[in-house]
């Protein structure tokens, strides 16, 4: 057993931050210590200052928290400090924190193209921490450095697409089809009446981001540990729609190989086996499998399959023969868990596990 | 004006057939003769036989009209039957009305890869009737024919296709992902326990239907009109689903041209510019424009868009570069009128204004 | 054929403006001639400053009309004004319109318990138009007034209660549970995360409304047209909630007759031949029946019913006796169109033909 | 520590089967020993008998295990039989498991009205119990006994009315209008047409249930333990609709007291308060709380509140006056948990603390 690391929530009254406050509560490794928010609810009691929307109801311990100011002074004491901030507010607060050598696990997009910052999927690239010696010294930084997840429509996107990778080497093209869930836009987020009998075929900047963000995620860290080295060669087109669905991004996918196609059965093996350094290093929160992989029809789906695993594995299924590229399927990922505030905290875990922190 | 011809409706108290009723109601060239179902119908008033699910009412002069069996001899007096059958009873019963030499219109899928039987898309391949002459041969017919339409999802796909081959020749290669409507699945169809908070990724035979029907529809009629020359260039590849919507099915599309890529302003304007046949014929419900192209950057939607044009038109909207092929775009149809009853209605219009019937 | 009249809308670019601008297209008596909105939107383009989110799409006529700040003097020309407004400033802009002697139909709850003004709900009680020149009176006005019209959830209830209480007498007691649509909370409105999957068992002031408003329409006009005389007798308690409907608010209601108990094919056909003043004054508006009663023992229904008679009509369904009080019944009415936008035009209708305008 | 019950599920591929197997799972008391279903799924394993439609996986001990057909003699070893069957066919097959001497739950209605079997709401009325020695009597019966549960809409009502009961007296009558969720139908059960963007106003039979059920759960076991003696001054009324929502029955209730009528805080002390036999016997499904009392304007809600304690607990907000009876509220409840499968579990909890099997 570690001892616990006291962390802090920024941004812990919207969707991602009440999903980490549920995350956290009775984690093996880590205590919440401190909740921030915005000025107009710091100074409350948690619980009067959110709305709460979790079919979970809000952990005892956390309903008289007060509510701090997103200012580092305040979160000096955590040893982790998990942001859901929104990305308009997130970049200069997450900038002050580290100035004050703060360790940030951030959700937001704002450092995601940082060059000397990891863009990390705890089922993917987890070896990209090796980069923090040389962010730390970047940064003038002795303890503190800072850690992105991804978007959570390219998160559901990855994993399968590292374990192909990892077996039959880089893809050629990937052609990705979303229909992301209503609580990836966040509260209020998404108006009823643009989604009740209806489908968005748009989400601002989320093509963008699952066609960028892959190729770094699937990239390395060069020799000297200092720079991430992308992958070029794998093509990414997206398009991106919002459904009727509470939690849980599907996405329909079609990819070319780089080399010699694989077979079926052969891409469903490579995904089954497939297993991540999050798993190996014993993490509490690392699935048991990182990728379950149906043979029924019809599935995965939404609401019968994204609890799996506590909503930290990928769900694969339909993997099926593409009449135009080599291979198609569906993925389907919780996107609050894994797909964000789940992936935070996982790759907290295996920072505490290689003494990072 | 035409004289108005006496048409039969088979299955009429399914969701296909319920649409036929409500589109041919004070319709200027049909008008509702006789309307047939099962034996377990047969007999009774139509207002007692069905459960009307539509959100106009049941028209008036409909109500006490007796149901009868899908037997030719019942059908007799009908210039035009219109089959709204299920694909497990119709084909033999559309080969009855056929051997009676009556004119069959359907929308079920047995006969759509018949050799001399068109597999027609109102707004497409109308000059597909120039085979009927060889079908009545074949079939040794005097006065009768067949004529298919293609499956809901295939329809709204292939008339931008068609626009965009039409002016930059045969495509390479053609992605798409559909969001189906649960109206699609017929009544009760599609259990509101798989649909509520959820997405079905599967939909049986469809995505098959799709990859092979495009072929069919975007290619000729060879020079002595005795067989349809297949669109061979154009490889097609469809993963569907279904989704929480009562109407229109959604369509994302990526294309890869045959020839030299098209700027999306170019594009925009093919499909803007396209028109066929059944508009030039000037019938009654052919849409104005044939395609509608949406500049807004989250449009077509289901719910705002597809009874545009009373749902004989298709929207497309988000026409940008696609990073892996060269254009990417979202399509748009109402599945139970252009996609289905209203799509065997309008070829139906085009052989009256033809002189075929 | 009267003469058209110039009309505005003020709030154009809300829920309820929105429908206004719909039903106000081609409309016999009306011509759309101006429309306002917040500062925020004046001087733009009716296009560039909504999103319209309707099914039938903007009318064309009314895409570049040129949005007017809510201030009298740009609407000195209207012979009527038609007020969607909010209710936080509707208060304000519809006293300086009367004060500017203009004709205001309003939609607001702000003046609807003011002494001198009619809460009128068109099928119900037109006559209450009989306290107008006492209203010009008390409000120094020549040719302005105001009418309000009643709550959405009011209006479908006291409808078929007028009907029985014509027939029947005063009512001692109504309970009515109602299951409300999303678009009565306009746009953006109910968050999605609050009703997929969901009941929300609270709509703020909205049983109050029901419980107060209902003795004011279900009222008279005193002997000398100076005061309105409520229902005194009939106590009311309604529970309001938000359910996963777009149009159409649903109603449950329980009623306890004065008098003697009638049969339940007593309370069926007063409902089904009640007819109002709208009516028989011919107003192009009015439905042809006024309450349509369903037989059927699962109607009425919001997404099959609600659109009876363009949405003027109130449908009632499963009349039946009460275990506790004497009858119960389901009324089913479309919130946005007699429930709100439609219940002012037809107002508007009756005060044409009356003269009044 | 008691001995683990070998325990069998009838009607083990429905959805109320299905809660049944979740909720065995790992249950201290009971240990799944055999499951039946019709002849159609009986030889087969179960995982390939049934569709499963929960979001918690299949658990892995059940999916071999091989369906039986609803026999006595397959049932045999088992110490108590679960049954949720459908109604059409639990008559026979429970009286044939009662003839041959076994303990049946039922969740169906078929004996909910006899005489000597309890009708039986865990959080209410296990006194009821005291009956099965007479019930054993008339039977001739050894071990076995027969005990039903209510129906799912009628169990979230009786538990706040028993703790107003208890406080303040018989209540003279009750007007309820309940939303239920979509699970309550079973699978396939509501089709999808009928409830996107809807709600139907008619549940065959549920009013009837709700009506007669109350008087006799509220009721008591005479004094020499042979008949059930119902409350008859609680007149019952009861309006019951189907809502887009997937699990948890919300119910809007008034309520008039016998005696004097309680201020809306004694009433909420009374609700929060209520403690039943099944909690003092220290059961383990036995919520902590029964009555959850929220101060929230807006809750209970059903996406947000279902899942308290497990489903086992009911939830009430809105403790207000009532201008026509004397209090109303909102009561919410998990329909296939408290309302079926966890009902019968609960009672058969009782019944093993008691000795009874």
């Amino acid at each position: 057993m570690v001892d616990q690391k006291k962390v802090g929530v920024l941004g812990c009254t919207g969707s991602v931050g009440q999903r980490f406050i549920l995350l956290l509560s009775q984690h093996p490794y880590f205590k919440l210590h401190a909740v921030g928010a915005s000025s107009r609810s710091a100074g409350k009691k948690y619980k009067d200052a959110t709305r709460w929307k979790q079919s979970q109801q809000l952990p005892e311990e956390v309903k008289d928290m007060i509510v701090q100011e997103c200012k580092a002074a305040a979160f000096a004491e955590c040893d982790v400090v998990f942001s859901g901030l929104d990305a308009d507010v997130a970049g200069e607060i997450e900038a002050e924190f580290i100035k004050n050598d703060l360790v940030v696990f951030s959700n937001a997009k704002n450092y995601r193209r940082d060059p000397v910052t990891p863009l990390m999927v705890p089922l993917v690239n987890t070896n990209h921490f090796d980069i923090i010696p040389h962010q730390r010294n970047v940064k003038g930084l002795n303890k503190g450095f800072l850690v992105t997840n991804a978007n959570c429509s390219t998160t559901g996107l990855v994993v399968p697409l590292k374990a192909l990778q990892d077996k039959f080497g880089p893809l050629d093209a990937v052609m990705v089809t979303t229909l992301q869930a209503i609580s990836g836009g966040g509260y209020p987020g998404v108006p009823s009446m643009d989604i009740l009998d209806n489908v968005v075929p748009f989400i601002g900047g989320e093509e963008e981001k699952i066609e960028w963000e892959t190729g770094k995620i699937l990239g390395a860290v060069n020799a000297d540990a200092t720079a991430f080295t992308h992958v070029e060669q794998t093509k990414v087109s997206a398009q991106c729609t919002r459904v009727a669905v509470m939690d849980g991004h599907t996405a329909c996918v079609s990819v070319k190989f780089g080399g010699a196609k694989p077979t079926v059965e052969e891409v469903k093996a490579a995904m089954r086996e497939y297993s991540c350094e999050s798993q190996a290093l014993g993490c509490p929160s690392a699935p048991k499998m990182a990728i379950k992989v149906f043979e029924e029809e019809d599935r995965p789906q939404p609401r019968l399959d994204r609890d799996l695993e506590g909503g930290y594995a990928v769900s694969v299924g339909r993997v099926r023969e593409d009449p135009v590229f080599d291979i198609k399927f569906v993925a389907l990922s919780h996107n609050t868990v894994i797909g964000a505030a789940g992936s935070s905290i996982l790759n907290a875990e295996v920072a505490v596990v290689k003494g990072l922190l």
